[in-house]
């Protein structure tokens, strides 16, 4: 009887590839595609007729938009997770919930082995192995493409002999898009100081050109969840995907990351995350109205933390749920609105009102009246904040005599 | 024999009205004006004479805006500092400047106090106690603003019926400008909501409006600091003062930051940073291609706090040393170029290089090709990478058995 | 009619002489004993008897122990919190639970004030005054020996002039004590050098003269929780108190601690605290064999800083709640038994187990031999692992040419 | 013509075997021993006779101790560094010395290789193999007790089939012997609650049974150096040694760690490190009268990194550098003396002195009379540092409304 992988397919030319090979290994294939955001109809209906002619004997798409808003985005959003200052982890945090769901569906079916499309060179090897074995640490993983190194040129012609039809394959730019954004790779990223041409970008292309008058946008929170746009109520992945078309069509979100792999090579890769970029900065302005300055201090050290481990690969390690409980419980009071502009290139938070409001809270005015203490307590706390300092100055004279 | 006292003087009511008021507690007073940045000749004509009329027997004028470069600035950009993830510390960081130079010329003056303007509702109070006490523990510092809390309108009528001089006051914002920035207070600051008008902002004033076509602008970097532009070889005050006229014309650098006071309330500003946010940002990259993953994460829990500590006034605390020995450190490998597209509005940091790079490092291209291991190499670091995760899975399997 | 107020009440001089001194100002007294720990029937009747004596209308006694227990003593066990490596917050964390308490009280009678009898000298006047104005916001503090300062001198004076009872005064150390341990302050702590001597230690006088045959102890944790002992279940409060007993009678646990105190100077003190010298490292041993090495590190980073809040008086900062839901979901596997050697003057973690045991989970034996991976794993990790490294080297190379 | 190795000769089986096994595999063999501790005259001697009956070409003998001390000790004491809050990275911080000098000498020779015998189950490949390529790129490494895993019968059979001497083998325990402590491992130590026998121990065998009087010692520290025992200037390499025999004899230092391996895998293992223990805790406790609250925080969280990266193999990332600057830096005031009491089974720090004391450098007593600031003074900071909590708290009230 022929055993059963489970192959994580996205369409491209390596997984594509794999399913031939693998039943040339002797298995039966069920191809799984876990979509986490940025697929259509027609595109998930071309998937799927594609898998079967390719020879899997059945085909399986998972939404897993909410489960991977539940599982991960609404973390990187109470985290402002944000890596080197500027990528919103579009893609990394993506590769869990896609592992989760192929190590899933394989226990359902009782599938023997799970296989990926992950090569060598990349970081996605390590975040699916991980999480299938964490998953299921019986499992066999597969991974073809990394540990046999074909060629694309070798892979076109295995399909070619076989009659198979071939992807399109040998585009100039390597493109991942999901909910939370779109990352491109292509010639111009290999080098530190390649510039991307307004051509290979996806979701803003063209929108910088293209000035359009400035657009005011509310955007409300609760308890950390984007919930409102504009006063309309909306569950947080339609919001994000209604809010990444707008900012996209204002030319925002873009970046170009240069960063540290988990194999410990320098990438670099170009970035559109616009819902993300608007969401990450406006949800930070929120909190720094209601959270206390000690209450961001913790946060900010976790999510960095968070940020690391997700991209490493490590989002099952019972670590990650630890910082997760800080996340949530730091996200408590994070109620309000948030007021935009958007103008072509760019947007400002204007301001945020909250009924938790730590500013609201007190009767003083920064800078003019101090209502909360008296001039008295202030020279007194002048006085003893800065003991440390006076008495390392007094020590240092006596030391030094 | 009257006492003898220096006074921080910034030409505004507040330090304006503290001249008679020092000379009628019985002091002779000598005003002491230390320039961080912001003040042209006519600028510091005009301090002077009106500091004479007003009573000082002498003024000084210290140009430190090299110091506050060496002192500061050289460690805010090596840290990135940022923050609450937005305000580069325009002001803040300039206060242990001033209040050195003016305890340094209380000394060489012999003066038995120094005084300072600062009110019982800022942060500044803080910062001139604590450096003033740790400069020179034996020093009296004088507060007569925060301590006798005169309202405006009686330091204008006790001026008035001196026959004095009224500095221009009742501004509609407060105004605070410096080398590496201007922040600006006014009515819609007090809320979490108001909008600054167009015609409170300082430096960028109208530039949304008038679009200009972008720009390239490459910012070169020895060491960690800015030491050319466009290929001109300039002094890092000077390269940052001839950067902010440019980067202004775009619009670039307006934010508004709602934060935590060093007294514990939140407080909003309003503050335009346009040479400092190109340079953090353009900084930033090239770290990325010359230090490693390590490096920057040792960096930047060290740099949050810095910019803390010197926010909350302790900048003379050693502790802000041995931050400044790993910052330094840090940097002496960011050697190299970034080149940046200026358009209205923001800008985009294109491409970075360097001698140092850590990408041309490697033979490897991200996503593509593996040159620095195999295949097995990689698949053996992900199997080990992820066992903590395998074995937590495993565990989590017999303990709730 | 009388305004009402309750004074947080220990028995000692100052709190007793603020009975009549506030009786004196106007106002009907309630004193509150707040217990958490250290306090028998003879000492509970005793306090009462006096208040009483002094002038309080009322007297409530509360025993905390176990809301000690619930809402701090778990969180130092689960955090395993020393500060400065040392001392286990024996006293600062108590404050605020009687803060917290004697708040209660003042709302359950209606009262207008709480009183407390902390110095201007100490923390703990910290820690009451932040806490009584967060549980109420509206309530009036008094500290009348922070504030009028009188003297031991005068206050016995005071309290013979109306012919009240004195307190024991004068003693040559001043001891606080309760459930996580005691501290000793007196002459010899003054200075950095000061010895204590073996007559001042309170609960192990004398055990290291005086010494026993080792002993086996066997302590089991659930969850984190200490929840049973040489195989008897107990109630965690039943068990520090039962182990601090037999931990003291081995002279465990003594320590002087030079730190920080919460206004900028350094303060020494001496303490005793076998209970929590024992369990903290008894549970943290464990955790090393439960916990992945990623949460270890997320939680020490947040248990220092719980630690440092907690001893500055910003117990009840909501950013402690958010701490609190790091370290609780970090305890869900600490479950097991640690075996350990008592001896005179010390003791020795022998072992662990636990069903979640994560070296159980691994089929490999340090050091011999590697089951879940192979030596061809190892390399491929080995190689990977220290790229950075690697690349450093070599960019310095091109760098430096 | 034959290849040249360097092979890292400890003199043990894995790397007496290795050096039959490089020659059949062609290569000339030189061995090298660094020495970073625990090698007497007579053991020198005895290894380079049986590197060369074996068929080493040549035998190099490295005194690396104060090498060892110049680039790491002295680091680990400055950073107070015991991972999992116990272990004082005995073995570790050796290997990448060992590694250093194992590169240099085969520079030195024109060498085509270096080889070391650590296996597939530890820590040290990890350290090997990173340390040789970093330091040398281009460098072959070699490690055939790893990769070809052969198991101790088949080591001494080969050996024995060859007519060559077979090094003592089969003990029950291994263990690993340096400056600062030596591990053991044993069939006890591969399970979480195995107990080390008396017989076992190495350092301390004994101790704790043969009481000795207790002991005034006193350790002098200089800009954080040990340099002084009991009055008497010492090199610090020669103060730890003449320490390690003192503390040893009172059965000072033992220990077993539970931890992570680099290879994420729990290990155990038994440790003595008398000299280690005592001088971190002298050290601590000193610097707790010399730097800030501030500067013990930079540190702690610096040495904590220091001490996993430098476990984790990655001694030479320049981030390594980067903390240790920081760490230089900390200990600029780190001078005076420690009064410590050895007693059978632990020690007592009983006090420290510094002519930078900064409990000197006040005029306050701790909890008794505060000279630095007024009773109104401490009255206006309680208020001001609790304003976070106070504040919070109105939030709540009308958020929750």
């Amino acid at each position: 009887m022929p055993r059963h992988v489970v192959l994580a397919y996205s369409g491209g030319l390596d997984t594509s590839w794999c399913i031939p090979h693998l039943i040339n290994e002797g298995y039966d294939v069920t191809t799984a595609t876990v979509d986490v955001g940025g697929l259509d109809e027609a595109a998930r209906y071309d998937l799927e007729s594609r898998a079967l002619i390719l020879g899997a004997k059945a085909h399986h798409i998972v939404d897993a938009r909410q489960l991977f808003y539940d599982k991960t985005v609404r973390f990187l959003i109470a985290g402002n997770v944000r890596r080197g200052g500027v990528y919103p982890l579009c893609v990394g945090a993506e590769r869990t919930v896609q592992a989760m769901e192929s190590a899933r569906i394989s226990v359902e079916l009782g599938a023997d082995a799970v296989a990926h499309g992950c090569t060598a060179a990349g970081n996605d090897q390590v975040r699916f192995d991980t999480a299938l074995r964490a998953i299921n640490p019986d499992l066999t993983v597969i991974a073809p493409i990394r540990d046999l190194m074909p060629t694309r040129t070798q892979q076109v012609a295995d399909l070619e002999a076989l009659g198979l039809p071939v992807p399109s394959h040998g585009a100039a730019y390597s493109v991942n898009s999901g909910l939370w954004g779109v990352t491109i790779g292509g010639s111009e990223t290999k080098s530190s100081d390649g510039h991307l041409p307004e051509s290979a970008w996806q979701r803003t292309k063209g929108a910088l050109q293209a000035a359009k008058p400035d657009r005011t946008l509310v955007i409300g929170f609760e308890k950390g969840h984007p919930v409102s746009m504009d006063g309309k109520n909306m569950e947080p992945v339609d919001l994000i995907e209604a809010l990444d078309v707008i900012a996209a069509s204002y030319g925002i979100g873009r970046g170009i990351h240069l960063g540290d792999t988990v194999l410990g090579l320098k990438g670099r890769v170009a970035f559109e995350a616009p819902a993300a970029t608007v969401l990450i900065d406006a949800h930070r302005e929120l909190e720094k109205l209601v959270l206390t300055g000690r209450q961001q201090q913790a946060k900010d050290s976790v999510a960095r933390q968070y940020g690391d481990w997700l991209h490493e690969g490590h989002a099952l390690d019972p670590a990650v749920r630890d910082l997760e409980a800080l996340l949530h419980s730091s996200q408590a009071r994070v109620t309000g609105e948030v007021e935009l502009t958007l103008r072509t290139g760019g947007f400002f938070v204007e301001g945020v009102r909250s009924p938790y409001s730590l500013l609201a809270a007190s009767g003083s005015v920064y800078g003019e009246e101090a209502k909360d203490y008296s001039a008295r307590d202030a020279a007194g706390f002048a006085r003893i904040v800065g003991m440390p300092s006076v008495l390392a100055a007094r020590a240092g004279k006596h030391g030094d005599a």
